[in-house]
């Protein structure tokens, strides 16, 4: 299934037990396999950024093994000079993107850290629907990478691309 | 189509009249057709680089708007310790990749230069054929940016991401 | 002088008439003069951001040809799981810090906007005084490229690293 | 001292007593301290990349902690049209330079692979003595951090900017 198709009838959850995967697997982390679901994920998230006001933060909207969909709120502040959504409001939903895709796999109990960012804005990203679809590149053992397309015009017209890497704890735990 | 699929059967040259496409565009360079199919390419490809020997040179074996493939050669010189293929390989590739693609779609006639390269290398490459497959994330009037995958083992197991910028001049010709 | 040295004693505002500079330049933008100095810029990130409130913006502390230094504020909003200041926070102060460093050197009323920006996050970012010093590699006609370093420990124990490039217009300025 | 001085008088092998440094030192590897000088840095690259030829590699002329110099044969392999030393010629050369910093500090022993690159190409490379000059930005336990410039017409004018992810062994050194 494509990357960056506008729907992700396949991976609806309650099409891909994913919590059930993870619950029954025996094994370290796997980019085959959940250990958290959207609803876990986002409870994570809201206790992890108090401070960010729980409205303000991006949702994980679907999950499955190897890709993430959030929606972003924007606001004024999302906005820079000409009316466009601003590059750090971007760069911050590709790391959450990333950090949600991760924990998923991994779990709430690892402490991963982003490592680098490299980002490429490729169009003004006109006020809107704020989507980022992150897939996993590779999740290795101590280094996993991340790849997020975002837009509001559609998967076709994406606004940047950002590659994620964090690095992670030796023994996560189940 | 996904990105990442390993056999591009709808973009086979007989199926794509990709050059009967870029005759008829009288408009500037577009993503969505293309000015070089995949022999043009390489001819130009093996002009504009006579002292690396023509069978050295990866080769494009598939070009459709909006993507390409190639398959790059890989020697004892490619190899590092270890017996994988090296970085230095894999990140020519990348850029050789990028390169086709945006001159598949702005013609011959550009001069086109790299401005930035991101490199993820995402497990170690076995040696094998090597295959290179670039996406136009964005074709700018002034920067393109190409998403290249690389792998021997596969589509789903990558050993490397990249991804390229280019510049591009105000008036490349038709 | 070096890039990271902790006072850059040398390019105090009352030491380089960077206006003066820049008014007597009758060529195009140059990495050699500036042509905005401290308080120009802030005058304008002010009135370019209003919405994020100017208490909230990083300020320009010291500007000469080729560098850059600013000063972040930082809140508890700036802060992750662990008290070390985020992610997105360096981010955002790196573009912020490039933005500022170009468009003193090409005036404010060039449009330039962020093509792409790599970071590396080098060790946790303790909360205190957060300090960019960014560095023109590069001003080229049509591309600015631009290195920022930050801290809060001491340019000797940088919190990350960025490359950040942007696209300016082809006739910027006076 | 400025990382990109065009003289690094302070740092003449003879007044930077490298080897003893790294022998008198009994704890892991260290920013601080060299583990290996670029005669054994050149010998050991020998060594590793004996396919390449000895006379093709680029050469350790000069290491300090924290920092290494290296120069690059170039030949008309290395050159693309326009006559300009080649993307790949610079980005292979940052993954040396990188490698040498790094090995410096931690010692042979350890099987250090690059996880990222990120280069800017800031201006055509004019054929020349290639030079590079590598900062260790961060040496972690187990992600070391370089950044790298390169340039022929001097550190003035440099042709390219990379910064350079490895990720080293858990317990490397002697």
């Amino acid at each position: 299934m494509s990357q960056f198709c506008a729907t992700m009838t396949s991976c609806e959850c309650s099409r891909w037990p994913a919590t059930l995967a993870a619950m029954t697997s025996s094994q370290g982390p796997s980019a085959n396999s959940l250990r958290l679901d959207a609803e876990a994920l986002n409870a994570f998230l809201d206790r992890a950024f108090p401070a960010a006001g729980t409205e303000q933060l991006p949702r994980v909207v679907d999950i499955a093994p190897g890709r993430v969909r959030m929606h972003a709120p924007t606001s004024d502040r999302s906005l820079r000079p000409g009316g466009v959504i601003s590059g750090p409001t971007l760069m911050s939903l590709a790391d959450s993107a990333a950090y949600a895709l991760i924990l998923g796999h991994i779990g709430e109990v690892a402490m991963a850290v982003t490592t680098s960012l490299n980002v490429h804005f490729l169009r003004p990203c006109r006020p809107g629907l704020l989507v980022a679809e992150g897939r996993l590149l590779r999740l290795g053992r101590r280094i996993a990478t991340v790849d997020v397309l975002m837009w509001t015009e559609g998967p076709d017209r994406p606004a940047a691309q950002a590659t994620v890497a964090y690095a992670i704890p030796e023994s996560p735990g189940p």
